[in-house]
């Protein structure tokens, strides 16, 4: 089947039911953004929302954390992410950074299996996964299992491992992970389950619940278009939630902190996973930033993601020949396609002054990510004409 | 002595050398705000800013991190604190919250003593810190000593301790600790010394190095005027930089962090403190904020901090009858009065009723802070005036 041509790419973005959306952000003149994946453009409704948030600490200011709602705001914006994730809305807390959300729930879970003294990490996990679960084994004088590329996970799995951190997509390939059947081993090894949903979440939908998974985290400012360095969330499934100990305790996660007591006793919900005050000027753009998902239908915009990525790869494939890193099969990829070039930094410079702006992974991987909300066809059709140009293939 | 008239509170106002700073405060109409010290007024500085960070996300996206100088952001905004707390630019960082940046350096400062086992923290801490205290204790197996209030503190130091946390300046009294003294006894004792400044920077000169401190942290929306929940920041001596393990490893602390690679290894300098990906709109309205400390004078700052608590106490004794907690002898007092009242919270509703905001801890305790960047000599009588009104002594 041929890619065709420009004016078949706009026939689909003309008879596309998500396109509308892209009206809901500030997209630069003369820019194909696909780079979504790293830093999600800015949506339109962030700036009243900026005016409003200081307008409330100018005016209320002390006030404002009760009569503003900001005390409740990491739990108001949780439940804005938590339909995202396949979650009840009392289990999703937004804070801090996806590190330490990593940090905490990893540590809540490891304690749940005091008898074991193995984390297994994936070789192929964001970099920070793996530091932070060797601090953790480390921590718990544990021991900290690296599951190599292409092993099956069952490989890792032993009646010793307490817990294992697993990644629903590839920050490199877009691979997408079966979290179902993933985690179902996990549990089979008498193991608990923690996602990192960084590169999934908002392109494609996703099922905590269905899957019986026990804790997950995940970033705000890739998909979820929340600005740069929005707080990050977490999750802690409820059947944890009563013996999750966290290892940052402070006043705003306590079940009455205005006992100023210096007894630590944990808020009963997904509170205790809170610890210090958190960033209410960020947070507040980042709930504004979510109301771009309004009455969004993720099916739908799973469906335009595999649409996306496939007639990029089409294109490619016809125009450009070079290899693809990411799975061929739809199901199995995220909303981004990954190619390999060895001067892949030295393209990526000349994309970025032809006005399309990818990114580069280890030294050889150019990244390409595809929003939804907002990549067009014809983005993609325009996207590959740069390629190919700078590529010397036009 | 008397205090006098609102005019010659006015006189004082006039011949202020600092009045001028108000001008950089957005001062809501009718309101006298003594509760700088749990969140400070808007500086004007910062709607300008909002906007330029927005106008950097919306048009310049991910090139930002670097094009806009997010990535350095932490460090640029600590090098801007450094001054205010007594130390070199290099050894401050911006980031987190309070309570996560004390959790990583009470743990790289216990890992420093790896043949001692106790933790030292005051009973009278912000009860957060107590909390972090005992959890890092905890993990390492160790024991948590809590220093009563009214104890020397020799008597809890002896050659088990690794880590003692300390307040510079009271949470619920003002009184300010012998930073010099206290640190030298830690030292003694073979300990190492981490303080908590959230009560005091700002307001009063710090002098970490002077004092040869080890650790410190803070939080910047109280007298520092960062705004709702602004990131906090942390100090480590240069001494312990290169042995200084935290708990919490992250991509941004990692020494070459492009690398992408799955071993860690921490940066050379502050940076290693650095876990996750920093808030940066909020980071850039705190590094807005703080230019409204541009040129000032912390020994003029200190001074007139002096002049409005002794005329406010001055003003009660003289109207009211209250009992005062902080400290008479003003060289031990912070910038805060609190007044001892049965009925703390009532009273505190009717102040604010009537224009008048302070706030309330432990019941029976009014406080009010005084930031002499924006709280006038005119504010000190007409908040004595206010008490006197809804106490029924006017």
């Amino acid at each position: 089947m041929s890619a065709a041509s420009r004016e078949d790419c706009e026939s689909l973005d003309a008879a596309d039911p998500l396109a509308p959306l892209r009206e809901r952000f500030t997209i630069p003149a003369g820019l194909i953004y696909l780079d979504g994946n790293s830093l999600g453009l800015m949506p339109r409704a962030v700036a009243g929302r900026a005016d409003a948030v200081l307008g409330e600490w100018s005016a209320r200011l002390i006030r404002g954390w009760m009569e503003e709602g900001w005390w409740d705001l990491p739990l108001r914006v949780g439940a804005k992410i938590a339909p995202l994730i396949g979650t009840a809305a009392e289990q999703v807390v937004v804070c801090d950074t996806t590190t330490t959300n990593l940090y905490k729930t990893l540590t809540a879970a490891v304690r749940l299996r005091p008898e074991r003294r193995v984390v297994v990490i994936q070789e192929s996990s964001f970099p920070t996964d793996v530091y932070v679960a060797e601090s953790v084994a480390r921590q718990m004088d544990g021991e900290f299992r690296v599951l190599k590329s292409g092993e099956p996970l069952e490989a890792a799995l032993d009646g010793g491992v307490a817990a294992a951190v697993m990644n629903h997509v590839d920050f490199r390939t877009a691979e997408i992970a079966d979290m179902a059947a993933a985690t179902r081993a996990i549990h089979d090894a008498g193991a608990l389950a923690l996602w990192d949903l960084s590169h999934s979440a908002g392109v494609l939908p996703v099922r905590l619940e269905e899957c019986g998974v026990d804790f997950a985290v995940g970033c705000t400012y890739k998909y979820l278009n929340g600005g740069p360095g929005s707080p990050a969330y977490l999750y802690a499934a409820a059947r944890h939630l009563a013996d999750s100990a966290q290892p940052i305790p402070g006043w705003m996660g306590h079940a009455d902190p205005f006992l100023m007591e210096n007894e630590y006793r944990a808020s009963a919900g997904i509170r205790r996973f809170l610890t210090g005050t958190q960033p209410i000027i960020s947070m507040s753009i980042l709930d504004a930033a979510l109301d771009a998902y309004d009455r969004v239908d993720l099916a739908a915009v799973r469906a335009k993601s595999v649409a996306l990525t496939s007639r990029f790869i089409e294109l490619v494939d016809e125009r450009l020949g070079l290899e693809v890193l990411s799975p061929r099969d739809p199901e199995r990829r995220g909303s981004q396609v990954s190619l390999r070039h060895p001067e892949a930094a030295a393209v990526h410079d000349k994309l970025m002054g032809a006005g399309l702006q990818g990114d580069v992974r280890s030294d050889d991987i150019l990244r390409f990510g595809f929003n939804p909300l907002y990549v067009s066809f014809a983005d993609v059709w325009d996207a590959v004409e740069v390629l190919a140009a700078v590529l010397g293939e036009a």
